[in-house]
Parts: C-alpha cells; sequence; structure tokens
C-alpha cells in the first residue's frame, strides 16, 4: 500500500470532481476455475486499489458525496476460516490504514444503495467486466446485464481516468519495478531458446521468472514461433532452427502495476536474411516512433510515424509501392501491422480498458472504424505522467494476407507476388515502455537488446 | 480429445439415466482478471469436458432426452478473430469429432429452452459456481442466483457423478501422467530449497515445472514454512534453517486431470528432533491409512485410522492421553488434525466438488457437523474405479489451540501443557494418490520420497 494520504486525496479529488451522488466502487471476488474453492490467483480491481488499496476479495465501497461519508464492507474471517487462511489483518485494520474508519458486514451494502435510491439520489457504476459485477449491479439497481455497460456513470468514468491517466512519482517507482521484472523474463528467454525445445519451457521460464519474487503475469504470456498470431497462447510446437520467437510478456509487481515488453530472436544462432530484412524494418519504425515522442504530440501521429516507416521498408524490399502517406492513411499497411502502435499501461496493462478506450486513449472523440486504425488503443496529445507501450511490428499472417489477395485489395500498394519469401518469418514485434515528462520522455526500466548485433550476442 | 465412442457412451449412458427432458449444460467463458480482455488461462468446465471434450470458451450444449437429441451452441470465429487467435478448427469439426452433428449460434440456446419450458418440460441442470453460469441460469429459467443451486437437477448430478466417479483406462492414464509431472514438482522443490531463499522462489520452481511440457497448476500452489495455516497462499516469507517447508502442489496435464501431492521437508539438511517426531507420526497415520485400503472399506473407518494413530503418537509424546478410540469419536484430534484424511480426485482435484461433496463422497448420505470430521470429503465404501488422495497430516495452528486452551476444550485427552515445545513445526503432511482396482490398491505416478532417510537423503 501508498501512505494513508495518497489513498485520501485521490478520493477527496475524486468526490470534488463528480460533485454529487454516490459512487458504488465493486471490488472483485475470487473466480473458480472448476469448482467454486479452486480459485484462480486472487485480483483486485483496479480502480478498488487505486482509491482503496486493499487487496482482498469480497469488498465493495461506496463513497456518498453528499454525506460525506467513505464506507467499506466486508465481512472479517471467523475461526473457520482462520484455520485455512491463517491470521490476516482485519478489514477494518487495513482500511485504517487507507484513511477510512467506517466498515460495514458485506449484507449491508443493499440497504445503503435502496436508501439512496429511495431518496432519489444518483448511484454512479463504472462498467463491469466480471459475472459477479453483473449480478451485484442487478440487485442493487434492478439494471439488466445488457443494459449495465450503457448505463455506467460518465462523470464518475471521467473523474476516475483523469486521475488514473496521470502517474505519480510513487506510482511511477512501482511501474519501474514491473518492467524491471518484465526485462528479465525476457532476458532468461533470449538467453534459454533452443531448436527441439517446445514454445511451453520458454513459457514456463518466462512465468517463473515473474512469480519468483512474488510478483504475477501482468497478461497471458505469449511465447510463440508464430508471432504472425497476434495473441497466440497456444505453446504446443517445438521450436525449430531457422524460425523467430517472438515473446510478448510483462509481470504485475506486488503493488499490481504492470510492465509489458516484446522482443523477437531467432531460435537458432543467428537471423536468417529474410527474417533480418523485416526486423531491420520493425526497429526503423520503432526508432522512428520513440525518436518523435515529446510532449504535446498526438499519440496518432506517432502511430502514423510507425507505420510509414514499415510501409517505406516494405517499398525498398518489392512488398509495397506507391506513395507512402497515401498508403498509410488508406490503411493498407495494416495488412502486415493490423493493429496499433501502444496503448495506456499502469495498474492494467492495457490502462483502464474497462472504462473503455474513448476515455482513456481518445479522451472521448470516437475511434476510427478503418481496419487496423480501429485497433489504435491509444491516439490522444501525450501529456506529462502518461505511461504507454511502443510496440509496432510486422505480421505475415496467412488468413488475411489470402483474403486480402483474393479481393485484390489495396493492390495499387501491395505486390502480392512479392510477399511469398517472406511469408515464413512470421510475426516481428519490439515492444519497450515510456513515460512523458514535463520536457521529454523517458524509457522505463532496464533496456533490453533490440539490435540485430546485440540480439544474436545474447544468442551464442 | 479421447475417441469419438468414448464421449458417445457416456452421453448415451447419462440420457438412459435420466431418462426424460433437457439436460442443459454451461460451459465455462473467459474470465477477465482486470477488464474483460485480460483473461485467466482458460479452463472448460469439467463435466463438458467429460461429456463434449471441447476445450473453447463460449459453448452450451443440450441433450434433449425425449427428442433424442444433442446440440452444442457457440459462434464460429469471424476473420477479425482469426487476426488475434489464429485459425484453430471449427465447433462444428470438433463437435463431429466427439459425435455431434447439431451446432448452433449461441443465441438460439435461449429460443431452446424457451420452447422446451413452454411445453411443460423438466430441463435439468447442475450446480453453477461462477457468476457466468448464475446469470445464464437467471435468463433461462428465470431462476433467482439464490435459489439456482437449490434447484438443480438431483437426477441429473446422481447420473453425473455415477458415471465420473469410475475412472475408465483411458482416464488412469491421463491421471497417472498428471500424477508423474507432479512428482517432478515436488522434487525439483525439494532438491531446490536453501536457507534465504523465498518460499516465492521455490513456487517459482514448481509452478515453471507444471507449465514445462503444456500442463497448468491444478490447484493453486501452497508453498509455505507456515505449514499450518492449511491453503496458504502467502509466498512472500524468507524461508531459515530450522523451518520445516510444506508443498501441496499438483498439474494438470493437457487432458485438464489433475494429480494432487504434498511433501515436507527441512529447509537445512536435517529435521530437528520435535520436526523428526511429529514428522514420524505424521508418516505413520499416512502408512496406517494406506495399508488399510482395499475395496469395500468405507473411506471413513481409513480416516478414522489414520486419526487414531496420529492420537497414538501423540501420547507417546505426551501431547495427548486418555482412550484413542474415544479421543477419535469425541473429535479431540481435530485440534492438530482439523481436516480430511483424503478426497476423490479426477478432472477436478476435489473431483466434482461442485456437485456436493455429499453425492460424490457419501452417496447421498449426509455429513457430519462435527469439527475436523465436518471437513472430511470422502467417508463412502471403496470401489474399484475410484482415485483419490491419501494426505493426513499433523498442525499446530496458533488461534485454534489458543481457543481450545481457554475453554479447557477436551482437557481429558489434550495436555496443553505439553505443546509448546513442538510449536515451532508447524505443519507436516505427506500426500499420495491411489487408484481402488478390482482386488486391491495402486499407488499412482512416479514415488516421492517419505522417509526421513529418504527426505534428507535429497536434502544434502
Amino acid at each position: 500500500m501508498f501512505k494513508k494520504e495518497t489513498y485520501q486525496n485521490r478520493r477527496s479529488r475524486l468526490r470534488e470532481e463528480v460533485g454529487h451522488g454516490l459512487l458504488l466502487f465493486s471490488g472483485n471476488n475470487e473466480c473458480g476455475m472448476n469448482y467454486a474453492d479452486n480459485t484462480y490467483h486472487f485480483r483486485q480491481d483496479s480502480s478498488f486499489l487505486y482509491f482503496f488499496g486493499i487487496d482482498r476479495p469480497g469488498l465493495s465501497a461506496v463513497i456518498d458525496i453528499d454525506e460525506d461519508t467513505e464506507t467499506i464492507f466486508g465481512d472479517e474471517l471467523t475461526i473457520d476460516d482462520i484455520v485455512w487462511t491463517g491470521t490476516l489483518p482485519t478489514i477494518r485494520e487495513k482500511s485504517e490504514q487507507v484513511g477510512i474508519c467506517r466498515v460495514a458486514p458485506a449484507n449491508a451494502l443493499a440497504g445503503c444503495i435502496a436508501n439512496a435510491l429511495a431518496g432519489g439520489r444518483a448511484v454512479h457504476y463504472l462498467p463491469p467486466y466480471r459475472g459477479e459485477h453483473r449480478e451485484l449491479l442487478r440487485e442493487l439497481l434492478g439494471i439488466h446485464p445488457a443494459e449495465q455497460e450503457a448505463r455506467a456513470s460518465v462523470a464518475f468514468i471521467r473523474a476516475v481516468v483523469n486521475q488514473r491517466v496521470y502517474k505519480s512519482q510513487e506510482e511511477i517507482e512501482q511501474i519501474e519495478e514491473a518492467v524491471n521484472i518484465s526485462a528479465e523474463m525476457h532476458l532468461a528467454a533470449i538467453r534459454s531458446v533452443r531448436p527441439g525445445m517446445k514454445e511451453s519451457e520458454i513459457a514456463a521460464i518466462v512465468t517463473a521468472t515473474a512469480l519468483r519474487d512474488g510478483g504475477e503475469l501482468a497478461f497471458p504470456v505469449i511465447a510463440t514461433t508464430n508471432g504472425q498470431t497476434l495473441h497466440n497462447h497456444y505453446h504446443g510446437n517445438v521450436c525449430r532452427e531457422g524460425q523467430l520467437f517472438l515473446l510478448d510478456a510483462g509481470a504485475e509487481n506486488a503493488m499490481h502495476y504492470a510492465g509489458d515488453l516484446s522482443s523477437t530472436f531467432p531460435v537458432g544462432h543467428r537471423f536468417t536474411t529474410p527474417q533480418r530484412e523485416i526486423y531491420d524494418i520493425a526497429l526503423r519504425a520503432h526508432r522512428a516512433a520513440t525518436d518523435a515522442l515529446r510532449p504535446g504530440i498526438p499519440f496518432r501521429e506517432i502511430h502514423f510515424i510507425a507505420a510509414a516507416a514499415i510501409v517505406n521498408g516494405m517499398k525498398a524490399l518489392g512488398i509495397m509501392r506507391g506513395e507512402t502517406d497515401e498508403a498509410v492513411q488508406a490503411g493498407a499497411h495494416a495488412l502486415f501491422f493490423p493493429c496499433g502502435t501502444g496503448h495506456m499501461m499502469g495498474l492494467d496493462v492495457h490502462d483502464m480498458e474497462n472504462l473503455g478506450e474513448t476515455w482513456v486513449g481518445y479522451d472521448g472523440e470516437p475511434k476510427s472504424t478503418l481496419f487496423g486504425l480501429k485497433s489504435l488503443r491509444l491516439a490522444r496529445p501525450l501529456e506529462p505522467g502518461f505511461v504507454f507501450t511502443i510496440e509496432p511490428g510486422i505480421y505475415f499472417i496467412p488468413e488475411l494476407i489470402d483474403r486480402w489477395r483474393a479481393e485484390k485489395r489495396f493492390a495499387e500498394y501491395i505486390c502480392y507476388d512479392k510477399i511469398a519469401p517472406y511469408m515464413h518469418v512470421g510475426g516481428v514485434r519490439n515492444e519497450e515502455d515510456y513515460l512523458v515528462t514535463t520536457n521529454g520522455v523517458r524509457r522505463l526500466g532496464k533496456y533490453i537488446p533490440t539490435s540485430i548485433d546485440e540480439v544474436e550476442a545474447l544468442r551464442v
């Protein structure tokens, strides 16, 4: 936990910004994998953590702005629980550590909300993302799950985003710790992979590195020789000489801040020539993006800079042609780069994704519906305190290439007959995490090798 | 997957046993950790796996016994999905592999159930354990979550238990594979622990061993120097010379069968004298239990044999006194052994726990409410095909001892003033997995060292 004042100040700003009504926070519960008591590792809701700091299942909280009260709802352990869990600090003790003195049993929440509704007062809630949240909102507010997201409080969402999006110094220290663990995960993988190993062996090494000091994975590991599949969690293949290995993995540290890095490296000692050519383009795009970072620049421009670098590189290889900026504006590059250049990062690896990317990455502006650009999670002008990833990549996705080729889509920009020699490259991506400062940007955490020479040096 | 006929035969027996109506199976969905798209690893519902074999989120199934149809409900991937997930076999292809030719979109389920209800037909369902199940049952059947468990179909539950409880040869091979991976997890831990290491480092090694070949953890790892806390998932302590380390960990293999083993070993090279004395009693209790195993014996008797061995050992140390059988029947041993001697194991580590232990471990007979005995998950007579754990243990739980001492509870059996020299022993447990055969029992999987000499030999 941070110090008490951190949480008090956050809640105080939140109350001021929303202005009136009740703010309802649903903490997360345990989630059974295959029966109720065999649970996944517990992960508290990030907004609950941000404003209340208590990392325990079964809690809710209400901030009553009008009556100036803050209450945590939850049930203390019984002696029967203690036999199984050991002694833990009470909810009351933990609440006092974050500056809250009102603690009530879990079943008192319904009455609290019913009273407010009976008085005609507004009950603000954030969009749900688990069955347990939807059940609670239906019980408390009588709102059908299908309508809950649409009726979430925009005032509440905006007030939460307006704080969480600007990382404080104490948060940046936490994020940097998570990025450093993430870097160790990547270094362990880059040093370990050998022809004949299973992808799952690398995923195991990466996972163990995240867990070793009490952390967790910030998101499911992508550890694959099929990097063209963007979210590939199948780790059953055997790694072969001549393949590239793509690792996208990050740690969540003990305070639940995320790191998120990607690296791409040969299964054998060296990149093949086509791999080297594509890797070099992806790396140039990465560096073009990071070189352009500065306070005030819209991240959409950073994305276009990365996309243009990819188009230019593909043109040099004869895979694309035509005017670069036109190709990017039309979305032709999205055949090879169908996703975005980066996303906000914090307590969530895609920070606050459940609050809506429109608010987090676009400041309310609607997102594009164009293939490729619609997957850009961050577009707004960069401000000091923003923390985000940079991760342009190049992917040869057979299903997508076949479909576009059959439709002759963007044939003025894409030389479909020149793609074949590069199909086996699969996918290439590097990813780093950046902080915007008052007068520039700073890469967070330990550097992991990105140049071909640096990577090959680790593969000896 | 097993061969098609396995699933067809299972469903055929199920239809016959329930006799009429519709059987509704809710498969599991992805569960967001901190937002919808950042999910825990997917785990299919075990009964869905058992009868339909398809290991994919977003599916439901209905067996209409009266109309003799079997339908799987789910939505096929779009090209947008394939960019992120890669090409996968279609739901239709997977359904055909398990002998089902009717596949319908997910949104057709509601109409199917509504028609059956309108016709006055019974819709049988199993008890829910996730928010998503409860939401679905409420939508389809109009049953409030608070009433869903009570209104689950006993006929359906019993028919499922009556098949899943008897493991076939092909299932036993899967379980044995999971137990063998679990044994490697324990051997890696026993060889690795050193004074100064964090518990989380051992948990990481154990987890990596489970993941290495594409498996998962069957349940959250217990890796602790505080073994007296029965379900201790806090791994933040540094291991110190003179402590015992208790590991309870098991793998889930690729087919989702579980292994479950426990071991207890010194952080240093050797057990201390009090540790040796308690470990020896726990091991004698373990061996008394396994020696008594045979087809037909009620597992409750096995539990009493283990408990009696613990009481006899504690009497020899002067910690308990009086007539052993009386002490066990009264429940006095539960101060040191507050849980059960074992539980069924299969696709779930506590097999079918969500269907109700009364049906799985007691064949419908009610469970005891006595402290200790109420935590015995298995009591019924053993039959060929049963697979279960043997895991008696001895625990020095400060909160429980303080409370009982203050109440002078069972003072005729417990010598409270003799406990102090053993408090630092914490908790001791060994655990193995057994199969009942037609004429005896067989320990499953690779042996892990249990005698003091064997364990110390690995700690050199």
